[in-house]
């Protein structure tokens, strides 16, 4: 069977842990990685790929998995589209995800490629669930409760306060949606602490939020990127009231990150031109293996 | 906007929720109900609908949803595809389902109509719900616990061993996919308790499980169509081990599959012809609205 050749683009967290899932996908071949500095600084477990800055220097490549940060992603994928390689990423500004899908579709078509987009955990495989409990309890009120983990967004607004030398914003969940920020910091010489502090729980990402704010003399020893979900539905089938839905994850977050990242390189092999969120994808493509004998295992 | 027409066809349990699931659902048409005995000793809720006993006396049907037993479903639907209107079913019997599929993929194909099969809760939602989690941790253990709930087929068995005047077997789980079988029966006349209890435990449904039978008085007392399920699976996301997945619910049985038959009678819609199962369509399919829309709410 031919392998599904893939790139990895960007090689951070994320790139590293998708590379991994590439390496025990049976179905899939390095085609390389691309990063801004190419093979300079290349990192042991990169030796026997090829490392390259611009994607047009590997050979062909089916897919391209973007590990950017979410902001770059739209630019990077029309590049990539326009050469005919499917793209696929993790963009996770919610509020955002429909004018993406509109810009990559026409990229997509355009280059007669596929792009999955914002397919990750949340947004992505916590989507599937969720539209799911929408369809077979229409009514009702689905709670999408995060962590505890740590918050990649908030994190960094954290950092670019003033007066801050490091820092961890944790998402713990209270239920109903709502959540509790934690912020761990070090405070740079020569800035007092409670200004600091209150500049945090002013700012956009904090202000609505139950925030604390707590100084640590080391951020670093309290790194973990372990993460979790609790989601949960309350609802209506047909006239029948309290149907009660829950879905529970307690997980690596790059690591589910960079699994789901292969998972739809595999299913954007399947799919006519265009660009996709995971919803609009057939849960068996994102599974290698025959279709029947997939049927008869998990249906 | 057009509705979708729908027939419900046998009305038992699931074809009286599927008809409520219709009822509720915006862009749905009951064109009609088809059973047996047709609008002999119609039932009250039936008055203002067409009750018949053949699909053909009913007015442009799109989609017909069967609510036979199990083992009727091929015959039926072979029927019904001929005449170029779309099935959708419950079918479960988890090891018949490939096959099912390639022989109603025939009919649907022939008829320009689409089948989707299997459609309930298990197999059915909780289907997508293995086959995404299986796909996102690719290595690993799954296990489907049941219950505690009413199983019908255990219990149709029981009520078929010698000396049965009603019996209710719950399914009980142990987990690990183990499960408990508790039987609560009313014994005819001039049959003994522990000889029934015996010939129960000797057959086929019951010989592998843990199986507990108790005579009580009136079975009838004990009837609830709550069921449940708790879906585990602790796998393996790339090489990061350890990763934790739950799915819970606690429902009305018969209620959710009437409910995701209608789901999927409104993907059936969307399909090419052919046969399907729920993880082979894409679960934005079987929600009304409009796409964009979902893709903002829900993803």
């Amino acid at each position: 069977m031919k392998k599904i050749r893939a790139a990895v683009v960007g090689y951070g967290n994320i790139g590293h842990y998708a590379l991994q899932a590439l390496e025990a996908a049976p179905d899939f071949e390095v085609a390389g990685i691309v990063r801004r500095n190419g093979a300079e600084n290349k990192p042991e477990e990169l030796a026997r790929y090829d490392v390259v800055k611009d994607i047009r220097e590997l050979q062909d490549v089916d897919v391209a998995i973007l590990a950017t940060p979410t902001r770059s992603v739209e630019k990077y994928a029309k590049e990539i589209l326009a050469l005919g390689i499917n793209t696929v990423d993790s963009f996770d500004i919610h509020t955002q995800i429909t004018s993406l899908r509109r810009s990559l579709d026409e990229s997509a078509k355009a280059g007669k490629a596929v792009s999955v987009i914002s397919a990750g955990w949340d947004p992505g495989s916590d989507s599937v669930v969720r539209a799911m409990l929408q369809a077979i309890a229409p009514k009702g009120i689905t709670y999408t409760n995060f962590g505890p983990g740590m918050s990649m967004g908030h994190t960094v607004a954290v950092k670019a306060v003033e007066g801050v030398k490091a820092a961890l914003s944790m998402t713990i969940p209270t239920g109903t949606g709502i959540h509790r920020r934690m912020v761990y910091i070090e405070v740079k010489e020569g800035y007092e602490f409670s200004k600091v502090a209150a500049a945090i729980k002013a700012d956009p990402y904090f202000v609505n939020d139950e925030t604390h704010v707590i100084e640590v003399p080391c951020v670093d020893e309290l790194l973990d990127m372990g993460h979790g979900v609790n989601l949960t539905r309350k609802g209506v089938s047909g006239k029948t009231q309290n149907q009660l839905f829950e879905f529970n994850m307690h997980i690596n977050n790059p690591a589910l990150t960079g699994q789901v990242l292969v998972c739809v390189a595999r299913a954007s092999m399947k799919q006519q031109p265009g660009c996709y969120t995971m919803i609009e994808i057939p849960v068996i493509d994102l599974l290698p293996g025959e279709r029947e004998e997939l049927i008869a295992h998990l249906v």
